[in-house]
């Protein structure tokens, strides 16, 4: 078997993103534009090389991944001179596959059919078909076979119309790369070695080039501002509604979907419009999740309703159950089967039994609920004594009465009762009523307050 | 007068909607694809006849309906088979009109055009013009009289130029429809009888078929998988809010509001973007909505300002009242004149009098809350027992300290003060203070724990 | 210098507008349409001239600036007769400009192009090239001159053709302004007084016509009725975006971003989908922003994470800080460095000091808070005794335990507990544990509620 070594270019300050950071660390959905290469090239590649040149450190820290090959281009000279770094590191008898950091959406079927036309042919050529080829280097063909990359300055009138332009990803017999990129020279206006020169030498070679053309003009889309960001993430994101419908999830609103992880899903769910999905999430079947909810990380059973505006983190939610509107569902949160969380509600690292209802403005935190339990509006478990965190254990079926703070460590047994507005700090029993409570007094002669 | 009988056809599975339901019960804009035919059926039509097949008892079940005839298709044999199955049910001296369960954006104007063509001719046929008709069979005219329909596989290279198709729907004589339905025969390549061809019987006959031409291709369009279910919810969706707009409601973003029911307003209405509307919303003069609302079933009155991320469901809001930010109106709540319900408020089952303030933080339920009364941040009507329901009542000119808990039932007097974080458990009478309090103590040798 | 003199007509009812308030005072971003037109007329003209008619007093109420010399209209006679209430208020020696208080989105850039031309040529009309110029007066030229502006319904087969519009926007020595309305008559269908014929005089009189052209539709486009208010509505949000992005901030979705007002930013800042940013706010360096967050007139520093669903208005954010999700920061909150003010938390006209946290269900009002304060689940100041509100103070590195209420005027001494579920009335001092709390008591004899 051949050996595939992805060059990925990632050396660019992309200026014109106005930022701190190197262009390839820009973020595309959750993801760095780097990061997106990578998952692509790590599918098809035995070796992954990273050319890396401004803010290198801060790429290679954020990546952070040893099974790259981080190759250092200390001066910007050119594609070709960034391809050179990384050479020396590729045995010849390999296919070396020429990547672009800051072109995230690049599909690991087209790489495929590069690779396989490499195999061939010794160098294959990604091109793309632009309505308005303005300003990219055309592919001139003649009978078909590519003869030369003509840049716009230099392009006939009639090049000028040839839609089919250089994407600059390739793939070449690595023996025939490390040739041609030494014939490279800097007799150009930049002074720059061209990776884009090597065909010409190839041509010249009597090498036919052969091509995978693409109609998909984001798929080759590099991103040097913040508005190419911008619309390079709208794509991603309808590409991902598009295959999550085709495979039967229910979107009220296609365009204001926007998932930067993967989701997955049972039958007849139903998103509606501006929910968030980030990381891995898991849906079962028949669960619907109303607008404006934001969901990471999370596994949620069949048959669960989200109500609008929740946000919910490192959780798993139980089949039947119904959480929200305004509910936050924290990390290491699980919620039962059939049971409720309802309006401003903080559940927090804590198990929720079956059938058990969380209803309204309440904070459980580090607790174990049983089942049926329920609990009163603006219940707290008060967990943190300002240094340590402690548990709350409550029964099945307690009843919790409204206002009620649990201080823990605490325990309240099974079918147990606590009064409305009690400060409970050492367990109840079991099937009792606890409550701390004053007197309810009358001041008849008080006064209200006057205006001051 | 001539009868109306519609037929509509629902026999299908859709299986591309990869779903447990029938695919004339995907939802769009709340309602069943088969809902919104309906909906258009009987305003002009004086039967119904609905074809149901595949899931047929839980199509009868969610639509349930007792003035549809629902027929039987026992064996999926084609569309001309499955009119075959209503029209034994329909008077000869009548009108069948052919609808799809699945074509939810048909409108009651083209339907009308359709039934006044086939009076005179005694067959009218609904086309539409496409930009791309490939797929579809042609409407071949000769000197504009139609001829036949030619399927994309028999066409021409002239007759596939041709730009109108047919959409299946169809107003026909029902003895001119019974005659034609029963010279079908399943000489073609799926073995089925087609409904179309009866324009050929018709045309041999010598007949003049008429026809009434939309070029509305999303009114005539069929739904047969998510991706189109969520291209017509937003077409639906645009039509909606051009409606409104029309009629003088402003929305800030026309693509970013929802209205699945109906939504009437008086002068000077606001809606931002990302609002929701469900079931029958009523708004009166100059009320705005602030963004990301969910509003269903509720009545709204003049002057009412809602503000963001708040949800109201099956409740009277007064005029000049002010709701939200972060505010759960829920079933059954009523919200006097000039009223403010603040943040994280959850109001259910009650009435709330004239100028009343729930600003913060609170849950009132199955409560009457009188005029000019202030309910503090955190109080919480304790209006469950766990297995009862109880009732507060708060009178004029109370003023409920923050955080306490109305244990009910229990009667707040007119002009009563109730002291913060008490707990009240009877009645306190008006124009005085109540409270509970414990007295406030302080442990000078206490010492903060430590970090276990 | 030659003073500019804007004369801005604003005297129409839009009736299509289906509203109570006259044309110019339906709003765009926050501002009127009038509002749009007279912030760019000042930033070019000596003198602002406002021909009101229709609800003029409104108007007047609602822009409330006394720089304007607002000129009124009794009968609407015609464009021409307009301009013509203005001119007598107008020195000779000056320049008028004319515009449009219904044409909110025209640009200093352009006007001053226009001003630059009547410099030379004495009369300088604005055009615009239309795709489709239907209904509009067509600009005829003869060797690119300037020959006539025909009416669609007078203008020949060729003339139909052209493409190049009249705006109505035009800048105009006054001694020629003032001269070619007084030529100006009601000879036409309407029986009105065109501005628009002072052209056909100016010609006549052997005057050229300069010209300014734009091919930016929306620039120069009237507003008449809610659907084209919407349209420059989102016209107008995005130019903000890509204004922003190009200046480099991130935007997740440019069509889910909102700005009625002006957003400055430091670098790496990013701004999640269906934001709403109104007055003036400023972002630091590297703040983040999660999907679903109103933010109004605030100050907020670097760092800053912003989480879903947050309310803030009029206040300031420290570096560093956390806010929500679900918060609300009112006005006169001062949230301190890296201070975090968690879900159902409402802070109002507060100091948060550095560090210090509320992290849930809280209200926090009229208080001062210092350093490292933690302030637990459902506190809640007691600010508002009904009639007055009151002051709470509470030193650094205080612990105030889970639902406990703080009656105002209070004050909570340095690194003080308050026990969880106390109601604090009187000042607690420094470094100790104060609480105010029942005995918990059991009720062993007690039954639970039966179902009535």
């Amino acid at each position: 078997m051949t050996n595939i070594h992805a060059i990925i270019l990632a050396a660019g300050k992309g200026t014109r993103m106005n930022s701190s950071k190197p262009k390839v660390l820009q973020t595309l959905a959750d993801n760095t534009l780097l990061g997106h290469v990578l998952k692509q090239a790590k599918l098809i590649s035995q070796k992954i090389h990273v050319v890396y040149g401004f803010g290198g450190a801060q790429v290679q820290q954020t990546i952070n991944d040893n099974h790259i090959n981080w190759v250092e281009q200390k001066q910007q000279l050119g594609t070709g001179h960034a391809v050179q770094q990384a050479t020396p590191h590729i045995e010849d008898n390999s296919i070396s596959l020429i990547l672009y950091g800051d072109v995230p959406l690049i599909q690991r079927a087209t790489l495929e059919q590069l690779i396989s036309a490499c195999k061939t042919s010794g160098i294959a050529l990604l091109s793309v078909i632009l309505e308005n080829p303005t300003g990219y280097g055309r592919i001139i063909r003649d009978n078909n076979i590519i003869q030369a990359i003509v840049e716009q300055k230099d392009a006939s009138a009639e090049q000028l119309k040839v839609c089919e332009v250089n994407t600059g990803i390739m793939a070449v017999r690595t023996t025939l790369l490390k040739k041609y990129l030494n014939s490279l020279d800097t007799n150009n206006a930049q002074g720059e070695l061209y990776l884009t020169d090597i065909i010409a030498s190839a041509v010249n070679d009597g090498k036919t080039i052969s091509s995978v053309i693409t109609t998909d003009e984001f798929e080759v889309a590099g991103v040097n501002d913040k508005t190419q960001l911008a619309e390079l993430e709208r794509i991603y994101q309808q590409q991902k509604a598009a295959k999550y419908m085709q495979l039967g999830l229910s979107l009220k609103d296609p365009s204001r979907f926007d998932c930067r992880g993967e989701l997955s899903f049972g039958q007849d769910c139903e998103i509606d419009f501006n929910t968030l999905i980030e990381g891995v999430v898991t849906l079962g079947n028949n669960t619907t999740i109303a607008p404006n909810c934001c969901i990471k990380n999370s596994k949620i059973g069949d048959n669960v309703t989200i109500l609008a505006n929740s946000v919910i983190e490192d959780a798993v939610i139980g089949n039947g159950a119904s959480i929200g509107p305004f509910a936050r569902i924290r990390p290491q949160a699980n919620i039962g089967e059939n049971a409720k969380i309802g309006n401003f509600v903080e559940v927090k690292k804590s198990t929720i039994g079956k059938g058990s209802k969380v209803s309204h403005l309440s904070y459980v935190g580090d607790s174990t609920v049983g089942k049926g339990v329920n609990i009163g509006a603006g219940v707290i478990t008060c967990n943190y004594d300002g240094v340590n965190k402690h548990q709350t254990i409550i029964g099945d079926g307690a009843f919790i009465g409204s206002d009620s703070q649990l201080v823990a460590p605490i325990s309240i047994g099974k079918n147990a009762t606590i009064g409305a507005g009690s400060t409970i700090t050492s367990s109840a029993p079991e099937g009792q009523l606890t409550l701390s409570r004053s007197k309810q007094r009358l001041f008849p002669s008080w006064k209200r307050p006057v205006k001051q």
